[in-house]
């Protein structure tokens, strides 16, 4: 099985405000994805997070968002591709204010909700991004949904990328993710995500509801820790993907 | 005359919040502190800024302040010297993003408002401010009230260092300045100031309005732009500084 | 000429931020729009503007507009209807308590921006926003684009409504203005404006940029204040509609 | 036993981030203290307190604070008495907006946090406090800090006022609350925290942990919800409460 990355959004408290289960997950996964304040997160809790990511020795990425706490970055806000290049360039730079500090690398960038939904159809709002990636580090590599404009865009521009796949979130037949309004959009059992990160990882294939085989490039899972019932997907994808390699 | 430099806050402007008269002032100007999106600014108008003084080839400088818009950062907030560490190292970051984009150095720091008048009488805020900047980046120079605990903090941890002074603002027989609040604060002609400045600069002295002499060191004036008024005097000053060097 | 109703958005400023020329508009208005705090206005500045309004006798509306005050409540931003009742309600309860406590009425109100522009097009979301106004005091008159599917939504409540049309916007031949970015989109002409304003007021028609004649039922009409040009042009509708009453 | 009321701090929750057990901890209440929106809380979280409140029957007020999410309203913010009037005259407008649709009473206000406390010291700031709630509605309740600055000043502009004590909190000698960042500050045992709501009640008495009688009125006693501990607190003075009337 190839060498595959598990990522993990975190960071996303924001002052009296504690949210996910980062101390358990960060030893679970190979890289963190670090709200960067906009969304979520706060000074504080980014260079807690910072810290913790340096502890584990997983890769650090910013989580940039639209600047919306309100809807935690998951509401379609409609900007200008100038204004969301600086938006990206604002949040990389706190972000690496505290890599900086801590004596880190900052690995990956990887745009949060509604800003990463948005840029996996809309390729001047991917372009954009790329290009305030691209202008701050180069070598940093673009996390995106697999086969997206996103993506596309970060190839063009010459960035490392990683296609993203999801362990419990079905897809459609046109390769998109079946949307969190439908029914069936979520795996519920954690043998079920399993098989489709296999599936995924093993083949570059995945199933739709309705049977249809979709070719996929898996090269990094999200997962998320905030139930215990995710922490137990985590820890099997860790198990997993550690015997594979 | 020594060589005094002459700095003004810019890149104060939010959305379609416009203030300052940057494009005015800053070709006048030594250095420039900017706006980091805490207490004013915005991504969109860092960038402008930035760009700004890179064609003006003015000394770019952070001007980091409280998360206080409403109030523009000049309400005394209560925090732990923790967090004002992590809020200065998220806007020194934040910025950095900007200077880096366009290949451009960033030369100095200087607090703003609330943060700036605190840590003038308060040393283990300033310590927590200086470290932070230490911690960034130890080549930044720090930009202080003359005399004040946020000078000596700067020394004591080994960074470069500018006691600042106001060319329209009068001092009391502490070396304080007057406060707002109270009669005879602001010098009102221009003439007054530029003699006030002279004094400083060359004799290293500044006389309150009862009459007492101060000792004070003079590195550099914050000169505002603001009104028709305040750009003739840094007119002014541009040219008496201009001319003793 | 029937009794037409100039009305200003007005309390815009932030803090520190001063935006607008409220006290040389108020006098030549009819009623005045006032931001809530979301996307412009603060406490001091909703009192401020309350007074204001009183002293000069104006009617006195709520201007509720999306939480986005970096964008001024300009850019589309997606929410659920109940989000949206709930933010209407907030909004005009926060103006409430201020005409409350100088003992005057509020009259009517106009959403803002983004949230004015979509509701005109989207059923659900005027929905929500006439049902919220209802809800808080169905004796309010609901201010929107004429012909719109706000006003019909308003209409269909109950409502007291005002079509509202625009002085020195040009209207494409459905009805709808010519946007902001298109070429034509602004009357430049003092003159021109006049012309539109009589021919919508005593004769319910607007002629397009290409020659069309359009219907059009004309309540209120709405001015700025922000330049000198635009302040002319209240000066004289103002002068217009005060003969033809 | 004279009548006792429970009071606790809701809704407190901010879009995605939820905080407090709101729906276990409020039928064992008299009243609730309703974050609005500036320290805590969104236009959902508001309604939907409201809405449980009305559904429990009990006493709904208003938790205004500084506006400060970041810092939980608990952090120091300097702020002129005008401008602590107008954000008192915000808040409880948008809290009436809800209460209003809902057709329920509004019953008091009690400052929250940093404002609580700084108020119960500086009679400026209270008088500021109180003539807005008098303002506002002369029928609503202060809710302060027993035999503080800010009682006072409610009785003083003749406001209904209940002395506020807390069950779980030490008083020093001079009647004020140990600060948190002493030892001793929190009472552990739930037996203790009894036995001191018992005395306060009872007796109008309480003991500092230095052995010293104090003198205190216990009209109304605060409560927390967000631990197991506190709930089983809360649940044992409900019944002792009850009990006793």
């Amino acid at each position: 099985m190839t060498r595959v990355i598990l990522n993990c959004d975190l960071g996303e408290s924001f002052g009296a405000y504690q949210i996910g289960n980062d101390e358990k997950i960060i030893p679970l996964v190979d890289a963190v994805n670090i709200a960067c304040g906009f969304h979520a997160g706060d000074p504080e809790t980014i260079h807690q997070t910072v810290k913790l990511a340096k502890q584990y020795n997983v890769k650090i990425g910013a989580h940039p968002g639209f600047q919306d706490l309100l809807g935690f970055g998951r509401r379609n806000i409609e900007m200008h591709p100038e204004a969301v290049y600086n938006l990206i360039i604002y949040q990389l730079g706190a972000l690496h204010g505290f890599t900086k500090v801590q004596n880190v690398k900052m690995h990956h960038v990887k745009p949060h909700g509604a800003l990463y939904n948005m840029a996996s159809k809309d390729r001047k709002l991917s372009d954009a991004i790329v290009e305030a990636i691209a202008d701050f580090d180069k070598n940093l590599t673009l996390v995106g949904l697999a086969n997206s404009k996103l993506i596309d865009a970060g190839i063009d521009k010459g960035l490392n990328v990683l296609n993203e796949v999801f362990a419990d979130r079905t897809y459609q037949k046109d390769g998109t993710l079946t949307p969190r309004t439908e029914p069936g959009a979520v795996i519920q059992e954690t043998e079920d995500a399993i098989k489709q990160v296999e599936s995924m990882v093993e083949h570059g294939m995945v199933t739709s509801p309705t049977g249809e085989e979709i070719v996929i490039k898996a090269d990094t899972i999200c997962v998320h820790g905030d139930t215990e019932q995710s922490l137990s997907l985590v820890t099997a994808l860790n198990t997993l993907l550690k015997q594979s390699r």
